[in-house]
């Protein structure tokens, strides 16, 4: 499991160590399964209980036609406590009308069931195809068994048991000391296609045995999703089922939260800390292993009026297929990038404009470059990390996001038919 | 040379008959030439004369990197008056500093030396690679001989001279009666990549002989680009050298126009009519030649609470890379078309949505259906054209866009190294 600080250098599909004990999570227990609703002769769900209960903090799909499990979550998160989380791979069920929210419902009652507690205590997740009737038969019979045997498995398992285009399962972890305490903080996510940025994508799941109240968790969420996982982009397709939800084991009530003073405070800080760290390495990870993709983009927007403004000429380029082809031929097009800036919309002064592919400069003050090193420059297109940056000259703002090249095995991956 | 209206079920990449003498329109004569500036053995340039000046309108690129014709076209078009027009392919004179501007005012002084004009009487627009220096050498060999032979060369010679990626030149003509006046308008575009729409979308000019002002030309460009060439998107990229022209060689005054009353409203009104057709043939001709595609998509958004917020969700599915590789693979995803529903940021009622493909509908009331004809449904995927329809069900408004499927082909055609 990673534990580097997000560093885009290193290679695309990393194969995790998650190594044995390094992710358990006190008062955190994991079991996934078969349930054959879709896949065979893989996992594809998982339950996780928190024995003492969690506090719990989430953010949603800003989409207009939410699964029903993001319905559900958005309903019972208000209470800010969890019991359970249960995640399967294979059916989103979303756009199933009224029988979805009942299918959610029933889920969260097989699996409340199993644990001990209400439904309204069970979050739920579900990825996969949009639209297919999902059928809780097979939690039926799957779900009694997973709670038996909570405990049996790990926090790698359940990343494994949510993949769906995924590649490889995508974790990370950090340790966090604060005084003489030492806290344990872990998240996992699935990519790896209909993944772009607004508010959450994807899904994500943390979880801490730092004592964090609901309310820290989703402040420290709402601000840290901004450079992590609202900054990548892999097909500009938000999803309908994407989640981040964060639990404390241990929880902590609001008022005793208050009460405890700056011993508390640091804690937060440090949290905060280790919860940017491995948002930032996850959403790296679900973009490196993006549909087809071969490189990380990263896009760099530099001398932008304000960030935002910044972050819209970055998504712009981001997002531009004529950019992302170009990078997956090895092409250092930077007219294409003339033209990415140029198209969105953000206020512009090309003759103050500079581009760089990594620290090749190829084009400034409104032209190419008379003289580019062309070896240097076509050593650099064949890497495996390409960082496009672009100083717009007119102001003191900065942002970043990141994309991975447009394939031909992306088209491949996504033009046959769902069956 | 095709004169249906636009009609979107005819196959792709039509074989256009530019039958001997259709397109000539009197006033106006074309020379073609094989410059040699990047292309070998083909023609990549046309000259186009109006004996005696012609009024003009133009519509072009909203990005805030435009080429030098660009910026060469908008200094001049203040004047409403043309004596030529020059186009070339291959090097589009995009971001080359004031040296560009400089190109192309002396591309401009050579066309107008062969024409007997001054250089602000003459158009120009290149298309082709961006950031590339354009060295108009090669054009003080070409443009003394095209002078020369000036009328040697047709409208359909002129479309084949400006092709980049494009697989056959595309065309339209009208012929129209005012009267016992009869008039000609043809019209000619090139895509086929970096096309999406804002004000006007690759290059397109059209001639006629009707007497149209530049102001009422201008006036009819401005509201038949809203349907046309504002409504096809190739690749959601947007090109720093898009441009709409439209030439009366017989020009008018604006006084003789406004003198001349009735009369001249019925022909400004029969000639906004061929100007539309035109347009949107043109448009359509462009998206069915989109790099790459296999078939043309039509995206029709219903029910709306306004035309453009109606535009808006069906740009989002047009534009949507899952949608588009889906309806390459034949696959009637229609929960990627929720996705890109989803996403759009328009007022939507997921419970009102309808989604059909054809006249087969898939999804309605928040659900799939439960019973489709898979046969028939697999049968109309194969076509060469999709419609997707999508009622949202909360207004009255309608509007219809247009793009093509996302294929392997377009991503090798847009990976591979300019030279």
């Amino acid at each position: 499991m990673s534990n580097g600080e997000g560093d885009i250098t290193q290679s695309l599909a990393p194969k995790f160590c998650f190594s044995d004990g390094a992710t358990t999570i006190e008062g955190i227990s994991f079991c996934v399964a078969e349930t054959g609703m879709k896949y065979q002769g893989r996992t594809d769900a998982f339950l996780a209980a928190f024995t003492e209960g969690a506090s719990v903090g989430g953010l949603f799909t800003q989409s207009a036609c939410p699964g029903a499990p993001v319905e559900w979550c958005r309903e019972i998160i208000g209470e800010g406590k969890a019991r359970g989380l249960f995640v399967n791979a294979g059916n989103a069920n979303v756009f199933n009308g009224e029988d979805g929210f009942l299918a959610a419902e029933q889920t969260a009652r097989l699996a409340a069931h199993g644990i001990g507690c209400t439904p309204k205590e069970v979050f739920l997740a579900s990825t996969g195809v949009i639209g297919e009737p999902l059928d809780t038969t097979f939690f039926d019979q799957a779900l009694p068994r997973m709670s038996n045997l909570l405990g049996a498995h790990s926090l790698e398992d359940a990343a494994r048991a949510m993949m769906t285009t995924d590649t490889h399962p995508k974790g990370s972890v950090r340790e966090v000391h604060v005084g003489d305490a030492q806290y344990r903080v872990a998240g996992i996510a699935k990519g790896s296609g209909m993944v772009a940025p607004n508010m959450a994508t994807t899904l994500a799941f943390l979880f801490t045995d730092a004592p964090l109240t609901a309310t820290t968790i989703q402040q420290i969420l709402q601000e840290e999703v901004v450079d992590s996982f609202n900054a990548i982009s892999i097909d500009s397709d938000m999803s309908t089922s994407d989640m981040i939800l964060m639990f404390s084991s241990t929880g902590c009530s609001e008022d005793t939260f208050k009460a405890s003073g700056s011993e508390v405070n640091a804690m937060v800080g440090t949290m905060r800390k280790a919860v940017r760290s491995i948002l930032r390495d996850l959403a790296l990870q679900v973009v490196r292993d993006g549909e087809g993709a071969r490189r990380l983009i990263e896009v760099e927007v530099m001398g932008a009026i304000s960030k935002s403004s910044a972050r819209r000429v970055a998504f712009s380029i981001a997002n531009s297929p004529l950019v992302k082809t170009a990078v997956g031929g090895q092409d250092p097009n930077w007219g294409r990038v003339v033209m990415a800036v140029g198209k969105s919309g953000e206020p512009i002064r090309k003759e103050k404009l500079k581009i760089s592919f990594g620290n090749i400069v190829v084009a400034e003050a409104g032209r190419g470059r008379a003289s580019i090193d062309d070896s240097a420059l076509a050593a650099y297109m064949s890497g495996e990390v390409v960082t496009i940056r672009v100083s717009l000259g007119i102001g003191d703002a900065t942002d970043r996001v990141y994309t991975c090249d447009l394939t031909e095995e992306y088209v491949r991956a996504n033009g046959h038919y769902r069956s």
